[in-house]
């Protein structure tokens, strides 16, 4: 199935555009689980199960699990998605971008190891990084253009010939990149009027967004801001807010009201634009 | 020790600026090897006691093993440098960068569960991506600034105010983050213009050259743009033409002649500079 079809079937599914981003970190789960052995898998299954009927997205950050030599609870984990929630879409958060040669293995470690459906990647070196990502019609290629950290402005605010850096990402991958319909952008909540401009450039092209919850970024700005045409467009994502709400054993009970009221609050701001958001 | 000092002594050791990258393709390995269960492994133990002898570097490119489920042979394959060959670096060639709570982690995947001397890592996301990294003085951080890949030019010369990302990446570098003097930078041999503008910008900091051998670097003008004051100053990489020399039973002798030879012509051309190299 192309991706395209895949991304809006997963909103339409929960009516959400909401993603958790299980950056399980094992020296945050609660004490319960922390002498299991598979306590990432433990934890991401009980989070997942909570919150799954209130996002279109769930993205592992796998540098939480490399660190931790657990690629192997990152592989069960995504199998267990694809499993139980087939409409809901797996990012894998990478952030890959190598030279051609390497980013071909790359890719066969997100789309094939890893069975992702879409992954993160970062453009600094070029078009010829991108290629073996962007080649996949039924995978998505989600290019870093203007993160969510402080450090972002030092590179990507750069301008020449009156367009930064993050608008030059934005526009390439709008009229150059994009003929499979697959790609997607990152733009950080936390920086809407970013969010505004590069949603002005690329018409109806979709967003990651991350920045919301533990890292401050305002949900409706972020929505206000982001939406397309159709009061689509963005998988926002949170982490942190909704994986740590409770660090007690009912943990997973807390993170799914978390996500329930996340999906709330995004889908308020949505239907002020939209009417009631379908 | 502090990277720096460990930086001079891999470059005394053998009289050497070259790096073996252990870009180890199971497709590609000897067919005598191909059904060993430990193949990486198996061949990368054979190419580093064949060419020790010649190099200051081992860089092992982490996609290589990551796509193949292969994470345990590339910890072995490192151990076995530290424990053979104390004096020679291990370069994780990751290229990573992320916000600044994942990069955390990140650091602790290169120096923690690799062990690896030095980490490639993208400037993309700016100072708080880079942060984990720079403040291990006992590392080494080696920034991507023009890297050898056709696509570099898309974004790493755009131009702001007469100068491009890759040279403003390069000062700051050289101005700013480089107070543990643990900081080296990625420019390709494929490009010896831009070799020689970040040379005049950065005194001698050191580099990591890739771009010589499979993808047609001269080794002439790469050395003669990119040497520093004292005739060192780089770590100079060969990958494919050094590990596939031959694809026989003969494949650990061919990789030792061509790291000879390639070590004896970067020699040669030091010394036109600098006198016969120490």
């Amino acid at each position: 199935m192309d991706f395209v079809t895949r991304l809006n079937a997963a909103w339409s599914k929960n009516n959400s555009l909401l993603c958790v981003g299980l950056d399980s970190d094992v020296s945050k789960l609660p004490r319960h689980l922390m002498d299991s052995k598979y306590a990432l898998l433990e934890f991401n299954k009980q989070i997942i199960d909570a919150t799954a009927h209130a996002v279109c997205a769930f993205k592992p950050q796998i540098a939480f699990y490399s660190a931790v030599r657990a690629e192997e609870q990152l592989e069960t984990t995504i199998e267990y998605i694809h499993n139980k929630y087939p409409d809901i879409l797996v990012i894998l958060d990478a952030k890959r971008g190598d030279v051609g040669n390497t980013a071909k293995l790359y890719a066969v470690e997100a789309f094939e190891r890893y069975k992702a459906d879409a992954v993160t990647v970062n453009p600094f070196l070029g078009l010829d990084s991108l290629q073996p990502f962007l080649e996949r019609k039924d995978k998505g290629v989600i290019i870093l253009t203007r993160t969510s950290n402080p450090g972002a402005k030092d590179f990507q605010d750069i301008e020449s010939n009156g367009k930064t850096l993050y608008q030059t990402i934005a526009h390439k991958a709008a009229t150059q990149w994009n003929t499979n319909s697959n790609v997607m952008l990152v733009v950080g909540a936390t920086y809407p009027k970013e969010l505004k401009e590069v949603r002005a450039l690329t018409g109806d092209m979709p967003f990651l967004v991350p920045g919301i919850g533990a890292q401050g970024g305002d949900v409706e700005a972020a929505v206000t801001n982001g939406v397309d045409s159709r009061g689509t467009g963005m998988i926002i994502n949170s982490s942190r807010a909704i994986l740590y709400a409770s660090s007690g054993e009912d943990f997973a009970k807390a993170a799914g009201i978390e996500a329930e009221a996340t999906n709330e609050e995004i889908n308020r701001y949505r239907g002020v634009l939209h009417g009631a958001a379908k």
